[in-house]
C-alpha cells in the first residue's frame, strides 16, 4: 500500500517548463501528465489558467481528453489581487474555471516581496491569503498554499512568515509549502525551519526547493525528515536556472533509503523508463549522471571496480539499478583491462568464460589500441568486431574489398563549398565504383557508400548517421598527431557507435564508415533465420 | 587570506576521468592542472601512476612542464598488496617514482571488502595501511588516506572502520579521507558518522562523496558541518556513475554561505571561466544547470520574475552572479548579451562605455552569431575581430583576397592517404598561388596559407595551429546541421583561438583559419611602433 498521507506533487509542467530550452506544446503537456499519471504521481500541476493562454487550453482539453487513474490535477496561480474582491478577481474565476480539484496558490511570506514587488501592506497581503483560501475552499477546491521566498522570509521577519502559514491554514489550506523560491538555502537550515514552523503553527507542511546550491533534493530530504507532509518537484529537476529538485531522485529516495512507501512498489521500477519517455516528449535530454534513472547512474568504468564486479555486484552500487528500472553497464577503457572486456562481453550476449584467452586476447588488444588513442567507450560496435574476431580467431571473409576512394572540395566564386567523394569498391569480385556529396568528407563518403552497397546489402538502409566528433589526439602541434573520430549511427530502434584513428583526419573517419557498415553485416548475419545463436562459446 | 588550514582536493584527473564519455590525453590531463592552479585549488591528484601508462607519463612530463603556483600534486594509488614487504611492492615503488609532494592511498575500511575484493584478513590490511602510510611518510611525503567504503564500512563494522582511520593517524597520515564510495549515503548520516569519527579518533578528516542519492554536494558540507577539514571534488562534478561532489559548487556554498574562506577572495570571480575552459579541455559539456557556473545558473524566464528584476535583482538571486565570474540573463531581453560584451571588451583592453551603441551592436552581432552555432567562449580573437569591426564602424580593409581553395583526400594502393590543398589568393593585386599537404584538410589548408602568406606577412610565421575541435551542431542527421570548427593557436608566447561555423566543415574550417590570419596581422599591426594604443576609445 502507498502511504497516501504523504504528497508526492509534480509541477514539470508549471515550474519546470521555466527551463532555458524547454518549451511544451498543449499536446506534449497532456502526454506528460499521462506518464506522471501512470507512475503513481498523486498531484500534477498542469499551469497557470488565465495567464498563459496554453495553459488555459490544457485545462479545458484535460477535461475531455485525460483520464486520470491515480493523479489529481492542480492549477496554479496567485492569491486576488490587492483591494479587490475575490469574487470578481479575474485571476481567481480563471482557477475555478480550470475546473479542477486542486488549486495551488501562490502567495508572499517574505515582507520585502509584499512591498517591493506587490506594493501592499502586510496586513492587507494577510488578507488576500485568508480570502481567496475562502473563496476557493468554500467552491469546492482543495488548497495548498506555496509560501513563496519562504525561507529567506522566514530570515528575515520570522513572526510574519509564520503568520502566512497560521492566515493559510485557519483559511482551510490543506497543505501549505514552504519555498526556497531562490534557491539559496542549505539542508540543516531548511530542516530548522520546517521543524519550526511545524511546532509553531501545527501546519501540514510541504517543501518546494531550487537547486542553485546544488542542495535541491538534500534540501527536500531534509524537510520531510523534519516533518513535512508533502514534496514538490520536476521529473529530471527541470526548472529555471539550475532546476528544481528532481522528483524522481527524491522518490527513489524516499523508497530505496527511507523506507517510505510512497509509491506502491510495483510502480518504482517505471521510474527510469518514464524518465526516457519525458525526455522524448520534451526534447529536452536529461543528465546520463542523474541519479537513479540516468544512462550513467550504474555504469562502471575503473578496473579496480570491475574486477570486484564480477566477485559481487553490491560492492560497488549502492542499490540495485532493477528496483528503479535501469541496468548495470561496464565501460570498455585502459582503466578496466580484462575484467572490463569480460562485462562488456556479456552484456552484449557473449558467454566468454572468466579466464579465457579470448578475453586476454581481446583485454590486450584494446589496451594497444587505446595507446594509439582509441576509445571504446562510445564505440561498442568497434569493440564488438574486435571481440568477434577474437573469437573467431580471424578476421571474418569481408563483404566487400576497398579498391580506392577519394574526397575533394572546392569553394567557388559565389563562395559556396562542394564536396564530392568517390569509392571504388569490389562486391563477390565485381567492381561497384559510386560517388557522393555532402557537407563535408564524412557526410560525402557515407553517401557514396550507402549508394554503392545498399543495393547489395539491404539491411545498410537502415543505417543512419546521426552525429560524429573529430578530436586531434595529443600532439605538440596539429600536423602529426592522430586524430579520432567517433561516429554515431542510428540503425532502426538502436543506436551505436564506432571508432576510427589515424594521421589522416579523412582516413580516421573512413576507418570508422567501414567498421559501421561491417558490423550491420555482421549483426543481420547473426540474427537471420538460421544463422548461429547470439551466444558464440568462448574458445581458449 | 585564503583559509589554508581548510585543503580543497581535487581529482578530476583520476576520479573524475571515470565518467563515461571522458577520456583524456597526457595534454589535456597537463591543460586541466594548469586551470585548477590558477583557480587556487590546494592539491590537484594526477592519476595512479604504475597502474595506467598515461597517468605515470602525466607524472614525469609534469615535473618539467607543470610551473603550479599554488597547488600542490598528489599521486594515488593503493596500500601494499597483501603479504609483500612495502619496500618492493612495485605499486608503492610507482608512487614514489611519480616524485609528487603528497600520495594519497586508498584502503579498505570495509570488512565486506577486505575479504571479497582483497582476499585477506582485517589484521592485514591494518598492517598493510600502517606500513605504506610508514614507508611513504619516511620518503618525505605528505600522505593522505583515501577509506574507502567508509560509510557502508562503518554501518556494518564501525570498530573496524575506526581502526583503519586510527591505524592512518598513528602510521603518520596528514588527513584520513572518508569516502562514501557508492554514493548512497544522505547528509544526516554523513554528518553523524564524520562527527562520531572525530570524536574517536582525533584524527584530521577528509570528505569524498558521490552523487548517486543526488546528495554529493549536501553530504560533502554535512561532512565539513561536522568538522571535516578538507574536501575532496571534481570539475563539474565529472565522475563515474552519478558523479563526484562538484567541488566548483562547494567552493561557492563555502564561500559565500558558510563564510569560509577556502579560497583568496579574488580567485572566486574565476570559478565560472575555470569550469569553461575545462570543459573545452575535456569536449564533455557541463550542465547548463549547475549551480554557480552553469549557463543557466542565472538565467531567468518567468515573467513573475522578469519584472521584479528590474525593480530589484537581488529580490530573485540567491547571490551575485558577478562574485562567482557568471552573469544574470533574462529570456526575454538583451541585458546578458550586452554586460558579458562590455565585460569581455574590457578584460581585452577596451576602455568600451557601458551603454555605447558600439556594445549594443556587438552584442547583437554575438547573439545572431550565437543562435547560428558560434560560440565564443575560446575563440577570443574571433570576437575581438568583430569588436574592432564596431569599434571601427566598416570591417577593415584585408590584407589580402582570396580568389578560391580546394582540397583532395585520396587513398593509394598502399593504405597511405594522401591530402593536398591548394589556395589562389591576391596580395596587393598580384595572385599568389601555394599548395600544402597535411594529415587532413585542416592541416593541408593552414600549410598552404602559411605558404602563400608567410613571405608578405612575416608575423605569421609564429603563427602554429595548436588544435581543432569539430562539432556537429543539433541535427536530427549528421546531413544538412550546421558544423563549428574551434581552432586553437600559439602565437609566440600566447595562445588563442577562432571559430568558424558553416554547413560544410571544410568551409568551417577555412574561417576559422582566415580568422586567426586576420588576427595575427591586426595584433602585429597594433603593436608596432607607433600604432594606436591597445585602448581604443568607444564610439557613440
Amino acid at each position: 500500500m502507498a502511504e497516501r498521507s504523504f504528497q508526492l506533487y509534480d509541477t514539470t509542467l508549471r515550474d519546470g517548463t521555466q527551463q532555458e530550452g524547454l518549451v511544451l506544446t498543449v499536446e506534449d503537456k497532456l502526454a506528460v501528465a499521462r506518464r506522471l499519471d501512470a507512475l503513481g504521481i498523486h498531484f500534477i500541476e498542469g499551469g497557470w489558467p488565465g495567464a498563459i493562454p496554453k495553459d488555459t487550453e490544457f485545462f479545458h482539453r484535460a477535461r475531455t481528453e485525460l483520464q486520470l487513474r491515480s493523479a489529481q490535477l492542480a492549477a496554479f496561480g496567485a492569491t486576488r489581487r490587492p483591494g479587490v474582491s475575490v469574487a470578481v478577481d479575474p485571476q481567481v474565476r480563471a482557477l475555478l474555471a480550470a475546473e479542477t480539484p486542486v488549486v495551488t496558490l501562490v502567495a508572499k511570506s517574505h515582507t520585502g516581496h509584499v512591498g517591493h514587488a506587490l506594493r501592499t501592506t502586510l496586513a492587507e497581503n494577510l488578507a488576500m491569503i485568508g480570502s481567496t483560501v475562502r473563496h476557493l475552499v468554500h467552491a469546492g477546491r482543495r488548497v495548498f498554499l506555496d509560501a513563496e521566498h519562504y525561507f529567506d522570509g522566514y530570515r528575515l521577519n520570522r513572526e510574519y512568515a509564520l503568520a502566512v502559514v497560521h492566515t493559510a491554514v485557519e483559511a482551510g489550506a490543506e497543505t501549505v509549502v514552504l519555498c526556497d523560491t531562490n534557491g539559496g538555502s542549505l539542508p540543516n537550515e531548511v530542516g530548522a525551519v520546517v521543524a519550526d514552523t511545524i511546532a509553531m503553527t501545527g501546519a501540514p507542511v510541504g517543501i518546494h526547493c531550487h537547486d542553485d546550491t546544488g542542495c535541491a533534493v538534500a534540501n527536500t530530504m531534509a524537510a520531510i525528515d523534519a516533518g513535512a507532509v508533502h514534496a514538490q518537484g520536476t521529473a529530471h529537476g527541470y526548472g529555471e536556472r539550475c532546476g528544481n529538485a528532481n522528483l524522481f531522485t527524491v522518490i527513489a529516495n524516499l523508497l530505496l533509503k527511507r523506507g517510505k512507501k510512497v509509491l506502491p512498489l510495483d510502480r518504482l521500477p517505471e521510474l527510469t523508463r518514464t524518465g526516457l519517455a519525458i525526455t522524448e516528449i520534451t526534447g529536452v535530454r536529461a543528465d546520463p549522471s542523474a541519479p537513479y534513472t540516468g544512462a550513467s547512474a550504474f555504469t562502471h568504468k575503473a578496473g579496480l571496480h570491475a574486477s570486484a564486479l564480477r566477485v559481487d555486484p553490491d560492492l560497488y552500487q549502492h542499490t540495485d539499478p532493477a528496483l528503479v528500472g535501469n541496468v548495470m553497464r561496464t565501460l570498455v577503457s585502459d582503466m578496466g583491462g580484462r575484467s572490463s572486456v569480460e562485462l562488456k562481453a556479456r552484456e552484449l550476449g557473449y558467454q566468454v568464460a572468466a579466464g579465457s584467452d579470448v578475453v586476454a586476447r581481446a583485454a590486450a588488444r584494446v589496451k594497444d589500441l587505446e595507446n594509439r588513442g582509441y576509445s571504446f567507450e562510445s564505440a561498442d560496435a568497434s569493440f564488438e568486431l574486435l571481440l568477434r574476431e577474437e573469437l573467431a580467431g580471424s578476421p571474418p571473409p569481408p563483404p566487400f574489398e576497398v579498391e580506392s576512394w577519394s574526397i575533394g572540395v572546392s569553394s567557388r566564386p559565389d563562395g559556396q563549398v562542394r564536396t564530392e567523394a568517390c569509392v571504388r569498391l569490389r562486391v563477390e569480385g565485381e567492381p561497384v565504383t559510386a560517388d557522393g556529396h555532402g557537407n563535408g568528407p564524412v557526410n560525402a563518403l557515407d553517401t557514396a557508400l550507402h549508394r554503392a552497397l545498399d543495393p547489395y546489402f539491404p539491411a545498410l538502409a537502415g543505417l543512419e548517421l546521426v552525429d560524429y566528433r573529430v578530436r586531434v589526439l595529443s600532439g605538440q602541434t596539429g600536423s602529426g598527431a592522430a586524430t579520432r573520430v567517433l561516429i554515431s549511427y542510428r540503425d532502426g530502434e538502436r543506436r551505436w557507435g564506432t571508432v576510427g584513428v589515424d594521421q589522416n583526419t579523412v582516413a580516421a573517419s573512413w576507418a570508422a564508415l567501414l567498421d559501421a557498415v561491417h558490423y550491420v553485416l555482421l549483426d543481420r548475419s547473426r540474427s537471420a533465420p538460421g544463422s548461429p545463436p547470439l551466444a558464440v562459446a568462448a574458445s581458449g
